[in-house]
C-alpha cells in the first residue's frame, strides 16, 4: 500500500504551498522537488487563501512566525477549508513561547488532515485541545527530550479532538488516528538514520512531504483517477506513507555518508532515486 | 565572444545587490560566489537605494513578496536608474497572483536592463505591457507549462516595449532584444540539463547570473578598460553568456551526478571550475 | 588547551539562539549541528528576550535587518544581559550603511562576550566606541578588501571599550583581548582555505560557533563540571578554539574538495567528525 502511494505521488505531482521557517525554505523546497511534488512558498497574507484554494496541499510550520506570518497562516487555512485542501499542522515549539503556544491551539481547531511533530511539542497540544496538561515536558526548542512512545496518548487525544492523523517522529515514529467508530488506530514505523537530526530541517520538510502525500491521496479521489478496487482516500495511509519515503531515505543516505553535510546531499539524491518498492521494502511497520 | 565575457566577469568580479525570496537566497549567493561575482543581499527599504548605485547590477525577483519587500525593490530601481546600475526582473508568477501582477507590470517600466522569466511569466508580462492578452496560460506556480517558443512574440513585445533584453527560460533559452532600429535580434541556446528543474532556485540565481554579466559588461564601459576594438557594451550578448555560463556548467554537472541532491553541489563546482572555453564550447547557440 | 573546548562543547551541546541574516540562516544551523552545538533561530521581538534567558549562548549578525528584527536582536540581548548569557555581535557591513553603523555603535555598548568581524568592520567599530576615525577604508559590501592586521589596533580599541574578545577574520585571524590590568592579548591563528571566501555563511557561522564554545565555556562554571584546577572560564581560549575548529575543518576539505560547492559540504563533514585533537593540531597559534 505504501507502494502505490508513492508512485501515484509521483504521478501526480502535487502542488505543494508552504508557509514554514526561514531556516528551512530552500531545503524543503528541495525535498519536495526531490521526492516528486512541486513547492510553492507562497506566504504573504495578501496571496495565501487564493494560493491554497488551488494547491494539493498546505505546511502550516510555527517555526520563525512574525505578525504578518500568522495572518498568512491563517488565510492560508481558511483558503485551504473552503476548497477542500488538505493542510498540514508543524506546531514548532509549542509548549515554548507563549505566543506561538497559543497560536497553535487556535489554529490546530480549523480541522488539520495532519499534524506532525515531536513529542513534546504533541504533548502540548494536546494539552491546548483537551484542557488537561501531562507529566511537565523537558522541552528545549525543537529537540525533543521525551520519547516518542510517551507521546502516544496526547496523539491520540490531538486526532480525538481535531480529527487529524497525528504523526510523532523519532526514531519510530508513531502515527495515530481516529477512526470513524471513535477507536484510536496506530501505526509505527522504524526507519531513517541518527545523521538525520544533525541536518536542519529534515523534520520539516517531512511536515511539507506529508502535505505532498495527503495532496496525491485526494487528487482524483472523487473521480475515475482514484484507486481503482478502493474504499477512497486513506489519509492515515498517505502520512505513513511519507514517512517511509523520508526514512527509507535517511537509511539509504546512511549507507554512503556518515557527515552531516554529505548525508544531506545523499538524502535528497535518494528522496529522487528510490523506487516505491525499494521504500516499501525498508521501513519496519508495526500496526 | 561568450568566452571573452567568462573571463571578465571573473577579472572584474561585478558586486550584484539582490533583492529575491526568501527561498533561494543561499543558493543564489553562492552561484554568484562560484561564477565568479560577488553577492550582497541588501533588501531593506533604507539601504536598498544607496546600494543600488555603488552596485555592479541588481536583481530583482519577485517571489515572496512583502509590503516592505516591494518598498525597497522601488528604492532599488530607483537608485539604480538615477546611477545607471543595470537591474534584471525577474516576474516570478506573473499572471498569477493579482497583487504581484500589477506589480510587476509597473515596475518593468522602469528600463529593466533584462528581464529574464519562464514563458507563462513572459506572456503574462506582455499583456501588460501592450494591452493584449495571447491566448490562455496554464500556470501553476513557478512552474511553466508552456514551451518557451509559444512566449517568442510575447518577449520581442516586452523587448520592444521596455528596452529591455528579455530572456525565456527552458531545456532551449530564448534570448530577445530589440535593434535601435526597431528589428528584434534573437538567440536560442541549447544547454543544461533536466535535473535543474528538480533544484530549486537554479531559474532565480541565472537572475542574479544576468545582473552580474551585465555589470561586468558595463564596467569600464566608458574608459580604457573597456573591450579592445569593440563597438561598446552589447547586452545582449553579455545576457546570452550568462545563460551560457549556468547552462554549460548543468551540462557538466550531470556527466557526474545523476540526482538532485548531487547535481546541486556539482553544478555549484562546475560554474567554478569551468574555463571560459569550456562554457562557449559546451553550449549550443542558435542566432 | 582547544582540545579540551572541542571536547566540552561536543559535551554540552550549548543552545545557540541566532539572530542573524536571512542568507545563512540555514547554512548556520547546519554549522552548529556539524560542530555538536544546538541552533535555535528565534529571532521575533515577542519571543527573543525570553529565549536569550535560557539559551547558551546568542548571535546577533546584522545582515539583512529589518525593523522589527532591530527590535528583536535589542530584547535578545536585554534578556542576555539579564541572565549573563554571552552574547556575540558580526557587524556585517558596519561602516557602509548608515541606519546599521547606527545600530552597531549602540548595540556594542551592551557588553558582548565577542565580537566578529572583517578588518574593515572592526575598524569602522573601533571609530564608534572611540570617536576616532582611523584611514579611510574600501569597503565594499562583506568582502573586506583590508588586511586584517591593519585591524589590529582597532579590536584592541573595540576589546578595551567594551571588554569583549574581538575576533577579526581573515587567513590569519586575529584575536584581541583586554586582561584585568588593562594589557592586550592577542592570538594568530592560520589555518582555513580560500576557498571559504567562495562559499556563503562560513564567516557568520563562524560568529555562531563563537557563541557556541562561549556558552560551553560558561555552562557549569560556577559548579563541579568546570574545568578541574582551571581558574575559570577563559573566554578568550574559548574564542580561539571556535575559529579553530572552523579552520581545521576548512583545511581539511580543502584536501577532498577542490570547488566551492563539494567544499562546502565538505566542510560540514569535517566539522562534524575532526576529533579535538584533529583540530588542536591543524592549526598555527601565535601568541
Amino acid at each position: 500500500m505504501i507502494s502505490a502511494r508513492v508512485d501515484r505521488l509521483r504521478d501526480t505531482v502535487p502542488l505543494v504551498q508552504c508557509l514554514t521557517n526561514t531556516v528551512v525554505t530552500q531545503f524543503t523546497a528541495n525535498v519536495l522537488l526531490s521526492a516528486g511534488a512541486s513547492p510553492a512558498m507562497v506566504d504573504t497574507p495578501e496571496e495565501a487563501a487564493d494560493f491554497a484554494r488551488v494547491a494539493s496541499g498546505v505546511l502550516v510550520n510555527l517555526g520563525t512566525p512574525t505578525a504578518a506570518g500568522y495572518t498568512a497562516m491563517r488565510e492560508a487555512v481558511r483558503g485551504a477549508g473552503e476548497a477542500g485542501t488538505p493542510w498540514v499542522l508543524d506546531p514548532v515549539a509549542c509548549g515554548g513561547a507563549a505566543a506561538r503556544t497559543s497560536f497553535a491551539g487556535d489554529i490546530v481547531r480549523h480541522r488539520p488532515a495532519a499534524v506532525r511533530g515531536n513529542p513534546s511539542e504533541i504533548r502540548a497540544l494536546a494539552g491546548l485541545v483537551t484542557g488537561e496538561t501531562g507529566p511537565s515536558v523537558g522541552g528545549r526548542g525543537v529537540d525533543s527530550t521525551d520519547e516518542v512512545e510517551s507521546a502516544s496518548v496526547a496523539a491520540a487525544a490531538v486526532s480525538a479532538a481535531t480529527g487529524a492523523v497525528v504523526a510523532v517522529s523519532g526514531p519510530r515514529d508513531l502515527i495515530v488516528s481516529t477512526r470513524p467508530d471513535g477507536t484510536t488506530r496506530t501505526t509505527r514505523l522504524t526507519s531513517g538514520d541518527p545523521l538525520m537530526q544533525r541536518v536542519v530541517g529534515t523534520g520539516c520538510s517531512l511536515g511539507a512531504l506529508t502535505a505532498a502525500y495527503l495532496g496525491a491521496e485526494l487528487s482524483g479521489a472523487t473521480g475515475s483517477t482514484g484507486f481503482t478496487g478502493s474504499a477512497g482516500p486513506d489519509l492515515h495511509t498517505a502520512v505513513v506513507a511519507a514517512h517511509a519515503h523520508a526514512g527509507a531515505a535517511g537509511t539509504a543516505a546512511a549507507r554512503e555518508a556518515s557527515a552531516p553535510g554529505s548525508f544531506a546531499v545523499a538524502w535528497l539524491d535518494r528522496l529522487y532515486s528510490l523506487s516505491a518498492a525499494d521504500i516499501a521494502g525498508s521501513v519496519s511497520l508495526d500496526e
